[in-house]
């Protein structure tokens, strides 16, 4: 028997496909949605290999309420969702289409559950929703209680959807106490993560971004396998340690435990809505992240320092205490570990999904 | 020759029908579009008599894409788009629904307006979105830089659309900027307005709500017209002159003049998107609107003082001062003028459109 039944939305891409090895590996059974918009069914494959089960599959939109309907009726043991589906690149291009699939999808997702009496969701937001936090006096690191005030599109479409889950379970309870009614109460997660990044420890699964990558150690990965000349680091006149801007970067593996046990909190405790960060609580700059990766891959890395771009901040570091008291969770691997893991990913699939992988590095798998 | 053609989204209902008639009277062709769940089909019959022309008229929902590209194909003269359709109570019954109609609706008409290249938007927001400015120093009256902070669902959706035209204008013209590409520029007015209330002074058009009125003067209307025993006071102990809570009332004909003077500024100017507060400057408190209304109908009206509600401020007076310089627009009709045209109304109209005006009141409006 499984432990339970677990929707992933946007389950083939990169945090999304993690969290559901991670559901995997703790006896979940998991029904994957996915567009494959900005990801790739090979991820399948790799969990699988990992895993040693594959988790269903359907491809569908997540503004599609009908073919989510049917997902749930083909799965009547789907208890909780876990929700990645969103855009997430050229929001200040196309921002409409922003709106339309982000904050329309989730709607549509929470709607589609409500016919089907699926009343858990774990939601991945961003560290994005709390803007520049430096704005406010003692707000770094930052904790969940810091005023929501996100500077672009992404950030604004996070914080949307998270008060249009707040709101509903806040009204679902209000209402069915109102009523008398005996009580399906309703679970939400807001996970706030700040920066992800590294691959799994095999080599074999890792992300895999559509066009330009958009974060920093994918960008200097492609600078290490030499399909990019250079990184354009964003200001050097930031009033940190080294003029750079510092984040929290939290290894992928790390963070897909974080939904794990996230979820299983909601099991647990019934708590109605929460939010949470999930980071280390530790600040990297740019060029601190420069230095750990190019001692993993053994040389220098070439960049160039070009002029801030609008919408970045000082500084987004979490205060992860709510995290680390409330769900027993806190980050383990490092980010030297991430960039070692990063390595062994790009280095072995420069062309991410798109290339198999070396053959010895799928044998280790197969024969652990 | 009109002066051009306006679809009004929601142009049945209250704010909707009155500034439909300002677009008439202002030689304006109006297209519109409701779904009438919350009006009645007999404002078109009012709006001809008072306008002597009828709008045209699609019974549509504003979230279905297809009807709404079918009215732009139907009426390609539309050039601008004034957008009323949204629900507007219970919003902490049924969040969800509200997300929905009111988020998930405007995108779908920026979409339908993109494809139909229709590119000005009048939108009614609301003064809801700034939430308690009282705790912000020197926001008293509420200027448009005061920091959004909606206490609501419903303030909630406005916000969130304010967010969601403000970024596709930017985006556009942005986009169209880098592409070096002729300008097809797209310009936004969201109109925040604070406490609609007041009827047309020929006594046979106002506010029809179905169901349970929500607002302090068609409750006070009901209890003058015997429909309801007695006002419930929210609340008699905050910081104001009198203890109970301060609010802008603006005469619903103001407020279509409004409506009117922005669309021509955005047709005139090509501003981009521009926020502005709709308001008298003067604020009123509980008691004094039922005193003013009490004097007009010529008795004391009963009401009880119970405790304040959830999500109530103490002011939301406007700061009126951008709108009027910059569209030279300021409220001509005072409270007590509004008083007296609702009595007319509610008088005269007890069940609203549900029944005939007395005769004579129809006739002196022909003849006029």
């Amino acid at each position: 028997m499984p432990v339970g039944t677990v929707l992933v939305t946007g389950g083939t891409g990169y945090i999304g496909s993690f969290t559901t090895l991670a559901l995997l590996d703790a006896g979940y059974d998991v029904v994957i949605v996915d567009s494959l918009y900005n990801s790739s069914k090979v991820a399948l494959d790799r969990i699988e290999l990992l895993a040693g089960r594959r988790p269903d599959f359907y491809q569908i939109d997540i503004t599609d309420e009908k073919a989510l309907d049917e997902v749930f009726a083909k799965h009547p043991a789907i208890d909780s969702v876990i929700h990645f589906a969103a855009l997430k690149a050229k929001s200040s291009v196309i921002p409409l289409e922003y709106y339309r699939v982000n904050v329309g999808g989730s709607i549509a997702l929470l709607q589609s559950m409500t016919r089907n009496n699926v009343t858990n969701i774990v939601f991945s937001s961003s560290a994005t929703v709390y803007g520049d936090a430096t704005r406010f006096p003692n707000m770094i690191p930052i904790p969940e209680h810091c005023p929501i005030g996100p500077t672009n599109t992404y950030g604004r479409t996070k914080s949307m959807i998270e008060d249009v889950i707040t709101d509903y379970i806040n009204a679902q309870r209000n209402n069915l106490e109102k009523e008398g009614k005996p009580f399906q109460q309703w679970n939400g997660a807001l996970l706030r993560y700040f920066n992800p990044c590294g691959a799994h420890p095999s080599g074999i699964m890792g992300e895999d971004p559509q066009g330009i990558p958009f974060n920093l150690l994918p960008l200097l990965g492609q600078v290490a396998t030499g399909q990019r000349e250079k990184l354009l680091v964003y200001g050097d006149d930031y009033p940190s340690r080294d003029g750079t801007a510092i984040r929290d970067y939290i290894h992928v593996v790390d963070l897909a435990r974080g939904h794990l046990v996230a979820l299983n909190y909601l099991r647990a405790n019934q708590p109605g809505v929460k939010a949470w960060n999930l980071g280390s609580g530790r600040g990297s700059t740019v060029f601190e992240i420069v230095k750990a990766f190019s001692t993993v891959v053994g040389r220098d890395l070439k960049y160039e320092v070009v002029a801030r771009r609008a919408g970045d901040v000082l500084d987004l570091t979490a205060n992860p205490t709510l995290a680390n008291t409330e769900l027993n969770w806190k980050t383990e691997l490092t980010m030297e570990k991430a960039c070692e893991d990063l390595w062994r990913w790009v280095s072995n699939n420069p062309q991410g999904y798109r290339q198999e992988p070396p053959a010895e590095l799928l044998a280790a798998v197969k024969k652990a």
